[in-house]
Order: structure tokens, then sequence, then C-alpha cells
């Protein structure tokens, strides 16, 4: 079976965009054995060919070895494996190590930053870090204080760093990297202090910037042309990036880029979303806040926009649109489409054609969702692709220092930066969920630089009239927007989601359960109870002809801020701690990888 | 089975001198599903009925569940069980979990002192706690601080609390409690800052002081009676605590308190031992130093001493006799003896008559120890029960600024406060042990409360001319006083051992392994790597009929300083991290409890 892989990988590879690509990324990503993204490939479907662990004996699963990172609070992220190495990193400080797998997880090096610890004052939402990148020898690390470095992945050597932005602005990284053909792709943090988020590509040899793309700003900012950029197949028209802010509040605009990348090495296109605009008093920042909300597609080598899509116009709730796009090809109303998927934190999931830009599906994936009623799929339209507003949950319409009550979903969505899974065997998505609701209560607010800027008291709370948890697990067609199962969660399911050839989907939970579902009917087939709550990203490798299944626990994130950082007032952490109180029953704060095997 | 033993522990019960101890704590300690004292019994035998677990299956564990307890650096002692709770606690902060074992351990009340950080730095060998008591329904905490709390076992209310020393000037707490009778018995810790070390026992229902024995001073300090008390069957007569000591240097004269303690509900006795004098330069302080590096038997209603063995006069190593007294019966020369057994720092295993104080075997446990040819065993000699020095390794002939080297064992000793177990059903003792040596060069030092007082710089390393490695785990007769078997490790074993009725014994390794091997043969039969290195004792618990064993990583104590204080200088540490240097090529720090289980 090894042999077949590895044909199959070399097979990709000589694809004529193989060269366009990264052939180091693309050998990884098609080596199920490897696993060198922290999405697990460019298309971001966490979906691995393995599959000795398989529907009928993951029941049989077993804790095969166990690493402590030495570092407490939230672990996003997943460790690597490039041959017989794994790579585990940790939030802040971001410690990396490179563990041997010959030799029982024996430390071949470590990497310990030296960091100004002033910079964790400035991340909003724990001191996560989703995870190094590895490419052509290569592993890149993207600090917390925006710090990226490249080190040799045998020795642990920097072979460069750069620093991309400032933590005395509220500039912070939390975000992977996306290493693509001779470059590396790096977002940042701080919307929630005001920052004008951005995009920079630096040369993986070097460290040399090439260019950057800013969400919002004048044309030659945002990298975009005019008459051939276009947003739902229309140009966007000079000025697209300025012309719906009043005055010079883009400069602070927010609209950062904090989460996931995806790339399709045949169209050549990058694709990311931009996060909130700040503040998040809708009242100071009239207008549709371009490109603030939206997903973009851009070209790797020159940063020049193809398409944008804004999901959320003048955001009144924190629905950043920093979610993962996950590429595939479906089928359509009976035509094959190259798609992008995309589950946004405002509860609708979208189904785009990932060419044009075209808006496909558009639908609701967890039925709670209120503060609209759909998204305009006619056209003709003017209000074409715009969420249609409930006038009783707008924070704007309802206004400054007026409290909106019961709103659905909360300011971290129906699903925050935890990715999802798709299988190409089902051809379902597989959908980590929140369930909860909000209060949301704007407030005038001035700028200073690196203070919080925020502008909204929050409170939040599990779904009224449901099931009483704050979380599901969910399947999802994104051929017809529907639900296909949902397995309700007592909590967000903060960890992200790994399909697999043996038709097991994985995923972790608050609590600190691993769990391994039937991936057709979402059957409870195993779990474990791991050290601490996961908010990690499940991976799989194959080591010596054996499987193994890796997920880093230990509590933290925006949902387990309270535990993170030792927060009690319900409506501290952005609103988050009295939601989550009841988690400290469950669990404590950690900092381990659990690794599973089935028995020899 | 079950019923069988609970008759075993009703019978138990119902002996005479059940009253006289402690009726929930024997009537624990006979069930053994349960695991109540640190020491897992009051004659510290750290064994276990249970054998579910056996020699034949035990290759089958598996790692049922885990649990992170917040905390990093070392973690010693082990979690309790009462009934269907866990009870798990943390190095400082010292904080206290109560587990739900029906309910996947979910969290049913958590106690989280607030303690002044400032006790960390009067604190030697980390920040190192080594576990509650459990009797009467209260659970017994004494933390880094000195303050003594008795919690409600139920609500984790504090019933009681008192404070028992003063952290500014150097006394601090890392021992278990011993609760017998109507009291809890308490030691102390700081012989490294000049603390006059002693032993205070409170009343277990209101926190009242009830004695106070110190290990030097006149005789009414150190509750002797100079006519009755013996020392090698001669009363030790008027004084005994001063005359043995220049001027007031008793005074800051150490002789701490802080290991474990055992108790012999017929004799009426509790046994524990002294630390090392202060400080360490020998020439400060000539004489035998008494009653440091003691062997004391009291009672537990007055604290009268019964009598007293001092290992090490005068001592010149930093050998500290605290280590545990596990409590047989053996047969000694045709003779059945009811005996304490005790591993002394000092490189040599005692077997002592525990009602008499007679000596009966003194013999090195490692082969290496070089300091003392032998211990004289001839009654009519003056030398009776004194170790034999050699002059080359004599720090205090050699004399100050002179660097002694190649004495062995180093510092820590042959065995430190990481307790052995003995099975009656092998008869033997298995002895987690260091192998180590070190050079030694004492320095005129002054006294300042709450500053160190050590005045020696050291430096360790393995044993030379020896497997290379830093430890040995091995077998001992202690009739005998022979080595049965022994297993090479390449780092001290630090972690206390566990002997059950399924004749395995358990141990783990600094690496973080948790090995079992067979307690007649020492063959290795299961190994699992833990998250972190461990410092924690192996304890075993049954729960709805099946059979647990449970374990607590986290690398530190005084082998792991430099991981866990994140100290590089070799001689740092007291001398211990240039030693243990290699250890951070194979684990790092950690708070995790792991328990294991065979598959269902
Ligand atoms: O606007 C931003 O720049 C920004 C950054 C981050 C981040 O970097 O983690 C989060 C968010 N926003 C955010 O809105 C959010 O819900 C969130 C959740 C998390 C997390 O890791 O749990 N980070 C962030
Ligand atoms: O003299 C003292 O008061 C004192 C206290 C302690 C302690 O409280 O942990 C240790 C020692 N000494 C000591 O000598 C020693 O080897 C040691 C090892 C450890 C440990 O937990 O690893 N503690 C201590």
């Amino acid at each position: 079976m090894r042999k077949l892989i590895l044909c199959a990988a070399a097979a990709l590879v000589s694809t004529s965009y193989a060269a366009l690509a990264n052939d180091s990324v693309l050998q990884g990503q098609s080596d199920p054995k490897q696993w060198v993204l922290q999405t697990g490939d460019y298309a971001n479907t966490r979906f691995s060919q393995l599959d000795e662990i398989n529907k009928d004996n993951v029941k049989d699963l077993q804790v095969a070895w166990t690493f402590s990172t030495g570092v407490l609070r939230g672990h996003e992220g997943s460790p690597l494996v490039v041959g017989d190495v794994m790579y585990v990193h940790t939030p802040f400080p971001n410690n990396v190590f490179a563990l041997d797998l010959n030799n029982d997880g024996k430390i071949l090096w470590r990497y310990e930053p030296k960091q100004d610890p002033d910079v964790i004052a400035v991340m909003c939402c724990d001191t996560v870090y989703r995870g190094l990148a590895y490419a052509d020898g290569k592993l890149f690390l993207h600090q917390a204080d925006t710090t990226v470095v490249a080190l040799d992945a045998k020795s642990g050597a920097v072979l460069w760093s750069v620093v991309n932005g400032d933590p005395s602005i509220g500039e912070t990284n939390t975000a992977t990297v996306l290493p693509v053909k001779d470059k590396v792709i790096v977002g940042i943090s701080g919307g929630e202090f005001g920052v004008r988020g951005s995009v920079t590509a630096y040369n993986m040899n070097t460290g040399e910037r090439v260019w950057r793309a800013y969400s919002m700003g004048p044309d030659e900012d945002i990298l975009v042309d005019p008459e051939k950029t276009t947003h739902l197949g229309k140009p966007v028209g000079k000025d697209s990036g300025l012309n719906t802010w009043e005055g010079d509040q883009w400069k602070i605009g927010g609209g950062t880029t904090w989460g996931w990348y995806s790339y399709d090495p045949e169209a050549d296109l990058v694709y990311y979303g931009t996060g909130n605009p700040s503040t998040w008093n809708p009242s100071q920042r009239p207008g549709d806040n371009r490109w603030s909300m939206t997903i973009m597609a851009r070209n790797p080598d020159t940063g020049m926009a193809s398409w944008f899509y804004q999901m959320t116009p003048h955001d009144e709730w924190d629905y950043d649109g920093i979610n993962e796009m996950i590429l595939s090809d479906q089928e359509i109303n009976g035509e094959m489409r190259k798609v992008l998927v995309h589950f946004d934190r405002n509860g609708f999931a979208y189904t785009m054609d990932r060419l044009s830009g075209e808006l496909l599906v558009a639908e609701k994936y967890d039925p709670v969702v209120n503060w609209a009623t759909h998204v305009e799929m006619d056209k003709n339209s003017d209000q074409y692709g715009r969420p249609q507003v409930v006038a009783q949950y707008s924070t704007a319409q309802n206004g400054e220092d007026v409290n909106t009550t019961g709103v659905c979903p909360a300011a971290l969505g129906t699903k925050d930066q935890q990715p999802a899974a798709f299988s190409p065997r089902t051809g379902l998505h597989y959908v980590p969920t929140n369930h909860v609701c909000m209060d949301y209560e704007p407030f005038r607010v001035s700028y200073t630089a690196g203070q919080p800027y925020v502008g909204a008291t929050l409170s939040m709370y599990p779904a009224p009239d449901s099931h009483g948890g704050m979380g599901n697990f969910i399947a999802w067609d994104a051929t017809k927007g529907e639900i296909v199962w949902s397995l309700p969660e007592q909590f967000s399911v903060w960890s992200g989601a790994l399909a697999t050839a043996g038709d097991v989907v994985f995923y972790g939970t608050l609590e600190g359960y691993l769990k391994a579902v039937d991936a057709k009917t979402g059957e409870l087939l195993y779990r474990f109870k791991t050290p601490s709550g996961i908010i990690g990203n499940v991976m799989t490798y194959e080591h010596n002809g054996k499987q193994y299944v890796g997920i880093l626990s230990g509590v933290g994130g925006w949902a387990g801020i309270g535990l993170a950082a030792g927060l009690t007032n319900p409506n501290d952490g952005l609103g988050a701690v009295g939601g989550y109180a009841a988690l400290s029953d469950y669990t404590s704060l950690g900092g381990q990888l659990t690794v599973f095997a089935l028995p020899n």
C-alpha cells in the first residue's frame, strides 16, 4: 500500500502545475504518511488517505505515547510529521520541538524564541498559535510578536527571520503561514486593536518581502485591478477599499487575516478571509467597510486580487470572515464545479465557484441563526449576495448603548477558527460548530494605538430552546446546503476535524475528549479523555507501517479564555467568560500531545 | 475476592490497637480499592493486594484516562482514592482537585489556595509537594508556605487551618502529613536556610497544636527523657541535643523533617528521619550535631522520643536522613523481628528492630558508595553504629575551600525522597536509586535569616567506571543486606515504587516512562512514555471492579531542578544542574496524571 501511495504522490507532482506550487509541499501533502501543513493539504480538506484505522476497528484505539509541551494555555493547531520527525509547537512563547519518531519521541532539538511577554496583553483571544508549516527542508514559525522565522528542519538553526508587524500598535500573530512556490504568505491579528489587516509574502529562501496586500485602503495598497478584480462577477471599481468608509476610519479598520489559507495550484490562486471591521461599535463606521469580512482570491506571485466576496457588509456582530476555504470538486445542479466551501462565523455556509467567485449556495448551517433571514441569491436584485438583516438583531439599528439581546450566533460565530474537514469518499464536510447566542451592547470608544478598540459589551449563552449545549458537530452537504447529521455537544467544538479513508471522522471537545465517529452516520465509535480541553486539530500520520492519530490538548482560545487567563467576570474575555464558566468543572489548563494507534 | 478483602480489613480494624491508630486510616489502608495515604499504608510498604493486573497480563496495560493539573514543575506524591473520588494535588500553589470516578473524572470541587509566591525562592529543591492525606472525612493539605489545612473531603470546604512555620526565615513545606489517632503530624523544610527542624502534632478536629519536637536543642524542646530515650540501646543522657554542638549553632542547626512518616499501631510509635545539619560546611559546626541525620521513634500522643539512631554523625556531604522507614516482619538470624528498613541517602540500607532501635543490618545498597568503608556493627566498639569515614572523601578533613572529588554518592544520596516499596510476597524491597557521585567544596558562609545558608559548591556526575547511567532500580533483601537484582537506568529513578499482589513492581523514570517489572526477576514487562518526566509515586486502586494504576508526571525535584527552574549553569541548583543536563533531550515540563488499566 505504501508503494501505491508514493506512486500517487509522484503522479501528482508530475502534473504541469507542480512547479508552480511547491514541489516539497505537493509531495508532502500527497504522501499520507506525512503531515506537512496544518491544514493537511493546500485544499484545506484535512482528509487523509490512511485507512489502517477504520470505522470497524477504531473502537480498539489506544494511547501510544504522549508528550508534554511544557507550556500551559490554549494549544491550537497540530504537530507536523516530515519523514521520521515530528515537529510540535506551543502557544506563546512559541517553542518548537523536533521529536525523533524512531526513538520514542526523543527531543532532537528545541527552538525557544525569546519574546517580550508584553505581547500577551495585545492578544485578543488567548496566546494561541495555529502552528508551523514545512517546505523545502525548512520549518516556518510565525511568532506571537509577528517575527517570521525559517528554521532548518534538521538542526533547528535559524536560516532567516523577519518582523512582519508591531505589537506596540496591537499587531500580533496566531495564524500558520502558507508556503507556496518560493514564498511564504503570512497574516496578521489585531482586529480588536484597530490594526489594518494585511497579507504579506516573503521569499522562502531569504525572508525578503515580496508584496503586501492590505484589506482596506487605496487600490495600490489592497492590490486590486479596479477593472479586473471582481465582486460577485462585477469589477470592484476604483477606490473600493476607501469609498465604503467614512473619513480615515479605514486606517484603523480591522479586516485582519488571522485565519487559514488555501491554494489551488491549477488556478494559481490563494484563498483566505478577512476579519471584522474595527471597532465593534458599528455606529462609528458607517458604510459597508470593504474589504473587511471578505473572501479573497489572490495571485501568490504578485498579490493581485482576482476576486472578492464580502459576506457580512458593515458587520454589527464581530462575525470575522477568516474561516478556512475548503477546495473540492462538487456537482452543483448537475454540473461539476471547482468550488470552495466556507463555513462563516455569521452562520451561513457558502459554496462558491473558486475560479470566478460566483456564489452557488449560501445556507444556514445552524438552524438557530437569526440575525439574517437569508442571503439574497437573485443576481438581479440590488441585494444580491447580501445577508438580509433582521432589524430586531441589528446592533446598528438598535444603536449605541442599547443592549441587543438574543442574537444568534454569538460573536464567536456558528464556527470560529476550528477548521472543518472534507471527505471525498462521502462528499460531506465535517464541521465543528458553536451553538451559542449573545447580547451585544455597542458603545462609543476612542482609538489609542496599542489599546483595546472594541466598543461593545457582550454576554454569551447556549442557544435557547435547543438541546442546552453550546455546540454541535455536523456533517454538511455543500451541494445542497443541508445538514446531514448533527451531534449535540455540551460545549462548542473548538477543535479541528480530521476525515480519513477509513471512513472515520475525528474531533476533540472542550472537556478534553478525542472522539471518533462514523463518517456516514455520525455514530460515536470511540472516545478518550485527554489531559486537558482540546482546541487543537486532529492529525494523522504513518510511521514504520503503522497509522497514528495525534492531538494537542490544552484548553483555551476564545471559548476557553476564562480558564486560560484566569478570568471570572462573566463579561470578561470579550464576553465569553460567563457562557463557558462550566468548563472548569471538566478540565484544567494543559499542554500535551496524545498519540493514538491500534494495538500491535 | 472483593469480599475477602473487606473481611481482612474488618479483621484488622477489630484488633485491639485499632482505636489507638485511626479507624478510618486503618480501614482505608486495608481496603486495596482505596489509596488513603501517600505511602499506601502506615507501614510505608507501598504494597497493594490488588492482583487483577499481574506479571502475565501487565504487558497489555493501556492508558484509561488522563488529567492535566494545570501546573508545571515537579509533581511528587500521588493522587488518593477514597470511595468513588480521586483527590489530586499539585506543586506550588498546591491546588487540590476532587475528581468523580463515576463520571469520567469530572471535577467535583477544586481548592486553590492563595499563597505568596515569595515562598518559591526559599524552597531548596523545586516547588514540590508530596501530597495529601485522608482521615475521618477530611483531607489534609500542607502548603508550601507551611499552612496546614483540613478540607471537608465531600465539599472541599476549609474546616480549619493553622500556620506551622515562617517562610520569611526559610521555613517551608513539601512533605505529606501523617494522620494518626486524633492528630496530624507534620514536618518542616529549610535545612538549606538554617531552619531548626521540628515535628508538630495538631488536633485533627480543631487544628489546635498538641506538641512540637525539635530535632536539636534542650531536652524539653526535643522531647526526650534523658534516661528512657535510647540511642543504640543506651540512654541518650542529659542535653543530648546541645552537647554535640558548638555554641548556639544548634539554633540554626537544620535537621529538618521533610521526608516520610510511618506508624506502628501496635507499638504506638511514629517513625521519621531528620535532615542535614546546617550549614553544608562541616568546619562551621564541630561535633556530631545531634539529632540531625537521625531516625526517630516517638509517641504520637506526647511526642516523647522512645529511641533515636543517628546514621551520619557530623555530616560532611548533605546526606539528609529523612528517607522513609518501611515496617515489616523479617526473619533475621533465624528470629522473626519487627523491623524497619531504611535506605539512607548516605548509601547504607539499615534494618533495625523498630521496637528497641537495635541495629540489625547496615550494608551499602550501591557498591560504588565510597565515603565510608562500613558501619561498625561491634556493640563493644566505641565506634558502634558509626560509619567509618574514608579520609580521602572527608570534606571536613580536607577542609574549607578544598574541592573533595569523587565522593559517592552525591549529595542527593544513593536514594533521596523517592520512596521504596516492600512486597510481603517476595520479602523484597524495591528501591529507586541514584548512581551519582560528586565533587564538594565547602566554604565559610554567614547566616542571614531567610537567605540560603549552604556553604558548599557541588558538581555531580554519573558514577564513574559503571554503566554510564545515573540510576538503578534494585530489589533488596533486607535480612541479609544484599542486592537481589539491579536494573541500570540512564537517570536517577526519582519516582516512588509500587509493589502489588500481581507480583508486578511499578516505577517511573525521569525521561517519563512508567515501567512494570517482574517482582521476582526484575524483567521489564511493560513501559509507556508519559507526557513528562516522572518524580511522582505509582499508586493503584480499584473502581467498579477494575484495577487501575495511576502516576503523576511532571519533571522536577532536585534532580530535575534545571528543567523545572530554567537553570543552565552546571553548579546551580545546589550542584544538580550539570549532572542532569541531558534530561532536556528527553522531556519537558508537565503536570499530568495518567491512569492505566487492562483492556475491557
Ligand atoms: O480580529 C482579530 O485580529 C482576531 C484575532 C484572533 C486571533 O488572532 O486569535 C481572533 C479573533 N479576532 C476573533 O475574533 C476570534 O473569534 C478568535 C478566536 C480565536 C481563538 O483562537 O480561539 N482567536 C480569535
Ligand atoms: O534540608 C531540607 O530542608 C530539605 C528540603 C527538601 C524539600 O523540602 O524538598 C529537600 C532537601 N532538603 C534535600 O536535601 C533534598 O535532597 C531534596 C530533594 C528534594 C526533592 O523533592 O527532589 N527535596 C529535597
